[in-house]
């Protein structure tokens, strides 16, 4: 931590927050500079800066990166790569997630997972529970849609990642699940991150709405704390002032993320935009800015989806998309497997 | 819902459109302007209007707000007032809630009350389970907390206002505590809500950093739809591009949600702002503006504080803030128990 | 400037971050700490903190708040008050302006100046010039406004408040206005800036949209710096997500800012909610938190307004809000002349 | 314009919204429907839907999207292809323009247009007048430049694109350059939107920081209303909660815009992402969704730039993305001329 304070200070200023740095545990090292004095707090405590600011003659104070410890790339240098049934996820390889938003029955996910089948996909995601903004909206089959998934999955030799929205649930999808996806609205359930910290199975941790790198960094902290380090960030947009899209997606995360951290970055364009024309381009956006992987929403039928069929490619759709994204990927240097 | 096409639309267009929002259950009038045409869906079925964006001609679709049917204020127009140990939320009363970040101890908590039940304070608050954005932070000391605010509530015949972060806590806290409390990060936790909805006791419910009004009341509608009718909401702040205060206390919540809906908005200055020097004009502000209460951290000792001490105020200027506040309500219509 | 390295960065990363530094002509400081790095850069000179963030082992790079000399409390700790036709702006007054929001008509503004007068307003409001975001909008009506506003106030013995948005206009404007009011959308233009600064006369500095309070002082700095120190910063909402209001009044930045610089801050919640019936709360508030004084919008027939109506009062609306604030401000201190 | 009502609205509300309708000069139509009444206020005037949202009964008043009758694709369905130097902008072409940030020296823009020849790159761009947010930082060398960019684009037979600030340099300007630049902040300067739609030169028309996409429409049409149909959109970054990048780069601008105009829409991730090692994935990704061109900033020696060196590429950078985005071009249907 820096504490700033202004060239004019009093040493009797400079001496209470030295006094304060220090009992807080910390050393402090004075650099006095011509407008400004820099008092650093040596130590690796962590400590709330504001305690500072309302010093007087303080002008601000500044808190070093939060020490994500393991998800940073500063102690870990080489890419992690998650592998999930053959499909790799970090380093130079970018994997393809695709299925339904939500499962709605056998049929639907079985004629959707044939489609992708075909194209080459490997793991399929779908929505059990379906966490909505209305208590009046569909809110998901449950433990059922679960079965499906798994049942489509064995099927046509697929692994099945789905979302779960509470600690609760972990037992009931130990059962059928693959890898366990945190939504947006979740990104800061503590309580669940750490119980999936615990266990021995994939994450897809998505970034919340208005949540800043550091904080999505300091989510996965939680599950890699309780030494579950099989973590992909999922990037799907952020909540800006422009409403015209569903959110902002953000693909500068993916350069900004991966330098930070050494986790791998996916992007998720159906919720990111929200619009079936908009996911193409943003998917090719994404794989030409060097993400790891893609999640896209595909239904055999969006026309009679119960969940966002306005943003589900058709399968057609998608098999073209993917065509074009192995065109693109090796000039960026990735594999698709 | 309406759809709205370019004038120069085919008949064609027009009618697949017409057919689309038949096939949903609506029925369909069509409007000719000279430079648009809308086509209005009538109905009261949820739909989803990008199934309507995509097809030819549109140019853009407009969901009607969302039916909040038991929060709106359309169909309940006198205010909702929630009584709690003799204090009102709503209506024509502002109720005060204030005490410690998070409870640290029983002296720290019996010292701070103590001073707070001086100034006439009847509703103390105080967290147990803290949710931390990073897994080495103070995480709160739990069910112990839960005891002490009981204990030192009984002493001085106050009530205990406490946040619950997952509904597996629910018959814990049922034991302790009077008022439920759902944090910002919780807003759209939607099990926790649905399970707040079966009981009869109040709920505070914060908005999320970044939701809209909208989104807010929709959260509160889950509440409602339980059966649960005493809900207060509280505005703390949002997420927005100025970095320089914790959050943008956006105080406009006030009037606006209290036309939108029935329900008392009360104001969290503390997180708001996050600094003790503006929680005093933010805490006036609110109630200039309006609002039905505020709830304010206290600390009998800010500057040893576990969490958030910057933004606690001591309680001597708690209790000038009170006196103050006690002066401008009654200019505004209000007053306070 | 602060650059931040990770604490195993090599004496080779860190000799050549010392070097660059010195090459900008500082001076550099290394404090080690366990597990970051810090160096200092002394010296007043300005510089792109990106130029280090690109180097090897660095992890962040810090800049000090950057030096507005003038406009910061720092090196003037008393409030600047500037006086208009016996109105004071800043230390314990808050100063009333009003007026309707575009002049239309000779009669408009007679019959608008005429209630404002006898409720005791002594500056009045009212724009010849109006930037519009559509090219089909009414423009406003030019020279012709101004010499309007100069005859009524003259009638009235008021003073004029009128925005500038072209530095080509300043010879014009100086024959009928007394104070040069910039919009938002012109906070950053900086020929206007640097021609005001020129000036004798106030400058009512608006707030921009998207703009952090520290480039909001950087503006004030444009003007200060040429000699004219008269400025009135004008906060009147920012852009957030939040869209139901047509901005977000930020109320926390009256207090901030108001620790920042010595210079008076207003508010105007007319632009700053859009909406007749919260610029009452929302003047109540900013005057409960502290700020210099308002400039609101009123018009005599707001139902006829060229512009803006929906978000003017009614002079008996005005009139009454007066008295409620004549209340209200002495409990914070403040008086209005 | 569409007026909604609450279903239990008496009929003297109703009738009180239908006259108000009409006295506005538009046709009121009624359809009612279960739990609302639409009222649709049909005619082509421009209106304030506030004016409407204050009358008893209302719950919402929908404007339907703002007729930029020149801008929008809904009148003119082919893409607007704009050529400079015969490079093109729009339909199957995308165009790269490249130089550096500031013009510092002729020998600087020598050194980097020379290297940039050699890539293949046929228009430069370079600032000469910076509007900088701090009064005290380099402010451009002024017409010394515009004269240095002149001689060195004759020389390698280039065209100029640089950024008018001020409608009083249209003169000077006219002399020197090839294509008119608007910068992000004077997005909204109609005075210069004005003045630049009558000339016959071709127009760079940044978004402006906070700007939605309709917004952005309007002062394009601000530009078209003259006379001038020669524009070119530029993305390059919004502002939002997150502060680690200078700006977050919306690339769904690129779908969105060309979907609902005719206009070119490019790209700047210099300006867009602010750090050297963000532009290369940026640019790729721009191409790959499908943007009609890039202007990137490019430096001979970037570590010595006055201005922006951190975001400029080296020449060798700059080769070597040119080479990727030739190869991805072709895969999303674009040729580079």
């Amino acid at each position: 931590m820096l504490v700033v304070m202004q060239a004019n200070a009093t040493e009797q200023d400079i001496e209470r927050v030295v006094k304060a740095i220090e009992a807080k545990g910390f050393e402090a090292r004075i650099s006095k500079g011509e407008i400004k004095i820099v008092i650093s707090a040596i130590g690796s405590k962590l400590t709330d800066k504001r305690d500072f600011e309302l010093l007087p003659g303080v002008t601000e104070v500044i808190q070093l990166t939060t020490n994500y410890k393991l998800t940073t790339r500063v102690f870990k240098s080489e890419d992690t790569i998650v592998e999930i049934n053959g499909v790799k996820f970090g380093g130079k390889y970018a994997g393809m997630i695709a299925g339904p938003c939500a499962v709605e029955s056998y049929e639907q996910v079985d004629k959707t997972v044939q489609a992708l089948a075909n194209t080459g996909v490997k793991i399929i995601r779908g929505g059990a529970f379906k966490p909505r903004t209305s208590p009046y909206a569909f809110q998901g089959i449950g433990e059922e849609g679960l079965k499906i998934l798994r049942s489509v999955a064995d099927k046509y030799g697929m692994a099945v990642a789905t979302e779960i929205i509470d600690p609760t649930q972990i037992d009931m999808f130990m059962k059928y699940v693959d890898i366990f996806q945190v939504g947006a609205r979740n990104m800061q359930n503590f309580n669940l991150l750490r119980e999936l910290g615990t266990l021995h199975k994939p994450v897809i941790l998505k970034r919340g709405l208005s949540s800043t790198y550091e904080e999505w960094l300091m989510s996965a902290e939680y599950i890699m704390a309780g030494g579950n380090g099989q973590i992909i960030l999922c990037e799907r947009g952020i909540r800006t002032f422009e409403t015209y899209t569903r959110n902002t997606l953000d693909l500068a995360a993916i350069p900004v993320v991966k330098k930070l951290s050494h986790l791998p970055v996916i992007v998720d364009p159906s919720h990111g935009t929200g619009l079936r024309d908009k996911v193409e381009p943003m998917s090719r956006a994404a794989i030409a800015a060097g993400c790891d992987g893609l999640i896209i929403e595909v239904h055999y039928n969006p026309d009679c989806a119960l969940c966002d069929g306005a943003q589900s490619l058709y399968p057609e759709q998608y098999d073209a998309l993917y065509k074009e994204i192995k065109q693109i990927a090796p000039i960026v240097g990735k594999e698709i497997l």
